[in-house]
């Protein structure tokens, strides 16, 4: 059984018109637009400072407005900073496995970037979205590109090919991890780990009816500076990040995974993961992939009423990755 | 003096307008509706899972409309869980007792439920009302029903007749206590705890003019464990709610009370609620009524600028009721 | 370079499209409305109670609706009260010295008070909006003044005059400091206050990109006690607010002037504003003018993915503050 509701509604056409909204405002949030081969492009900080609330705009794109995201005051002594950002959302599966993971590399002959959004479920193609059975076609296709450069035309042709829809069908949205918008929307992930890392402890996520996470809003990086972009947005996951979830799941198919989902239980835990990044020679296939999860996961059954909580914020090794 | 601002609109008809909303996006929020006896029903979680939205959106039913709701992050230290739910209201006295208390046990042959809701206004039977001189007539009806199985007809007949008005124009919201939105709803409740407990004392809660209230989200209980749920909710109130209000009364009439607000001043103070229930053979009315109030009350004066602070967080009940 | 995103739409009118909400809903904030000398005058606190809403709309007028403004739960171990004020804007520079700044003393033959808001951007006399060319013509025009009494009819063909406009364009909306609304339109100053002092320091505030600012949101004071109001509202920057600001500018230039940032680098920090007040015979321009300024600084370099943090919280002077 697929617990989760069913929409009439498409989710990329939800996130289209989010994007409209976004472009309409787009002075007021401090983005850019432009055509590329047709396709309809959201710059959040390539050539442009972006703002908090592009970022907010984009990890709604990138949730396909299946969610409330929100920034918040955070006690420094506890996230080594003083915002965080707060995600709920009461469609889990589709709108961080379906739309926000980052499971797409858009790799064409001039162009590479980590791809999400829902433009992933028009493709089709990711051995995860099959196993869910997560899959939408028609247009238009909404995606989100974490690139320090717009993308080319020939990375627009791809995504078009590969979504099978014109290139004028298509809405990206783009920003460096170095700029607020790009940090923003990445912290946004928390909720998605641990979906993820579930996924992969091959519990069925179909059973997750509701979420929440929180973490850390991280200083942006030096612009250009990769590990440390990657570094301090994983950071605030790994050591920073909370997250519930209400599940209407067997007690000991939760039992069977819950004390594992916080990243403190991967041998890779401990120190910022720009360090581990280098140790591994910048390899991400390298790194363990238990390591990324949120620190701490509370998990709710609606079954027996029995709740799970693991896990615990790393201040210091925050501290490190933000000051450091 | 009533120092409460007047209305044009009618409470009912706000809410009635909040119903239609949350109908319209029912598969959004986990919801599902029907007809009975030609009364419009929203189901939160009877027959399906429901959402935070949905609680949010029932917690807003309950209050007319008159107020703004909120999840936000809860530092598990002091909450013992992840979450808690945040409200504001300008207009506590129709709000919380007009509208939101749980005050009328809805009995027919078949059924019974508790109902809170603007749909009390309409019925004015209680006498809390008839002392606060709190009435509204017209159509449409709402209410809401904290009940494992939807209304039957016979209660709707009841209901309608009641509050003199045709089957057809009422609008009634349903969901167990254990269920995420059922949850919610009853924990957002914190406010109207301290403006009960007050107008017990003789207070006269006609000079609050504004507040907010803010209580730890529990875990649902297990479905059908009525002890559990009721007791977890009622915990997050009595060990976990802090209320802020502020009133245009004079100091005496406030020191009088202020320190007896809390809901450590009562005999039955100190354990899960479960447990007090249980030992009353779970008799509701041997629960000694000082009981249910907030954790903690500020009172601040809008006459003379002083403020009175009282009682304090009880993170170890709160950590027994919701993983005990 | 001006890092600033530029406007097609003017602040004044923005504020004016808000200050027609708040008259339409004036009821349900505590509000009421009139006429005096043709300006339209939205009353939150001077013949009525006003309300947390109407604060919260005030400090949008304030600002020329170019944040987001909210309240907050918050610690009261920490912040000695029960809410604070969260606000966001990534348009500082127009939102916090263009428009919120209290820089324009109103004095007719009648009456005073200090005005804020974007009708200083169109009477454009403030040295500060010079340096920064901060100005603006046209109408409507938007304005707030912190005030015991209306605004006389001298008072209002002053403000017109001096803006330009007819007195039938301007839209006054008053509230006194001992007020909900006032109070919390107040400490919804926190970002201003930094970006004041930044400017003080000769910093280029034109560099700052976004930013947010929390304070705990002060019991009202005793009607009348202007001592207390400012105080109280003082305290709440001085002593509680923390403040991060995301900059476009060389390390150099932000270290030059970091550490000065939080009010703890004055001489009349460590005591209530009041008795500081007291002291210097409520002269407020004897008071040091590095006072002024929030208890914490965050600021996140864009260029370089450093940040700089200063300043602490001192709830002990909040609480006397608040209590005493």
């Amino acid at each position: 059984m697929n617990d989760q509701p069913t929409y009439e509604l498409s989710i990329n056409s939800q996130a289209a018109s989010l994007f409209d909204v976004l472009s309409d405002i787009k002075d007021e949030i401090g983005c850019e637009t432009q055509e590329i081969e047709g396709a309809r492009i959201l710059d959040a900080g390539v050539h442009t400072h972006g703002s908090v609330a592009a970022g907010l705009g984009l990890a709604g794109l990138c949730m396909g407005d299946l969610a409330n995201i929100e920034i918040q005051p955070a006690d420094p002594d506890r996230y080594a900073t003083t915002n965080a950002v707060y995600v709920q959302t009461d469609h889990p599966l589709h709108a961080c496995l379906g739309a926000q993971y980052a499971g797409w590399p858009v790799q064409s002959d001039d162009f590479f970037a980590m791809g999400s959004g829902p433009m992933r479920l028009a493709r089709g193609r990711e051995e995860m979205l099959g196993e869910l059975e997560l899959t939408e076609t028609g247009s238009p296709v909404v995606g989100v590109l974490e690139s320090d450069s717009l993308p080319t035309a020939s990375a627009i042709k791809l995504i078009a090919e590969q979504c099978q829809v014109e290139t004028s069908e298509l809405r990206i949205a783009v920003a460096p991890t170095s700029t607020i918008a790009g940090s923003l929307q990445v912290v946004a992930r928390s909720i998605e780990t641990a979906l993820h890392k579930l996924h992969e402890l091959k519990f069925d996520v179909r059973t997750i009816i509701s979420a929440t996470g929180h973490a850390p809003l991280p200083p942006p990086a030096k612009p250009g500076d990769m590990a440390s972009g990657i570094g301090r947005t994983n950071d605030a996951m790994l050591y920073g990040a909370t997250v519930t979830l209400w599940v209407d799941a067997d007690d000991e198919a939760i039992e069977a995974v819950a004390s594992q989902v916080p990243s403190e239980t991967s041998k890779d835990h401990g120190r910022p993961f720009k360090d581990v990044f280098k140790d591994y020679g910048y390899d991400f296939y390298k790194v363990d992939p238990m390591l990324f999860s949120p620190a701490v996961v509370m998990i709710h059954s609606l079954r027996t009423g029995r709740s799970w909580h693991h896990g615990k914020l790393y201040s210091d090794v925050l501290r490190q990755s933000f000051f450091g």
